[in-house]
């Protein structure tokens, strides 16, 4: 079967709820530059729960799109870096950023004509 | 100040949301070949509800992306249509869907593998 997400059951929507993800959005943009532990991303993804940061992380490696890597130090150290699959997603997550930032002001400038209305 | 949606307050995280939303992605792709009635995007969304595809096309026209337009006749005829910001969504969302079709089985044996780790 071809997959299609306009179909209620194919499993290509859940892909998009994954891709599409605001917070999985930041985490694959923070590890695009390379491998990082994971209170260097909590720092950088400002604000992000520490269960939403686990949670995050969690769905990314079961997708394949992360690997979450241990190594034997004292104390042990924590790795996650993006896949191949990871990667190809780079580009499109990258857009998506430069979307919402570049056109933010007409977002809101057109929220704010929509909530006027009344 | 320069949007980003690293920093928590900043409102590009709200845009980010509505531009990666499942149901937004798809109702975009569905208004890219022209306007649509209410009833052809419910019919085209596969088993989106009557209340999730209200609420996405309210958050879709808030944010500036569609326009509705109710025509006198009768009955009253409404018509949805991407707006020129909107517009300008198409190539990511078509990419999104891309990526999502294209990687779906890779995905879905990723799953299987870290499922079986247990």
């Amino acid at each position: 079967m071809q997959a299609d997400p306009f179909n209620r059951n194919c499993g290509s929507r859940k892909v998009l709820d994954r891709i599409g993800d605001r917070w999985s959005v930041l985490v694959v943009l923070t590890l695009a530059d390379g491998d990082k532990r994971y209170g260097e991303l909590a720092e950088r993804v400002d604000g992000i729960s520490q269960k939403m940061l686990t949670q995050t992380l969690r769905g990314l490696e079961r997708d394949g799109l992360v690997t979450r890597t241990v190594h034997a130090s004292v104390p042990p150290r924590v790795d996650y870096a993006l896949t191949d699959l990871g990667r190809s997603l780079l580009d499109l997550v990258a857009g998506l950023e430069a979307w919402a930032t570049t056109h933010l002001t007409e977002v809101e400038a057109a929220r704010a004509r929509y909530d006027a209305r009344g």
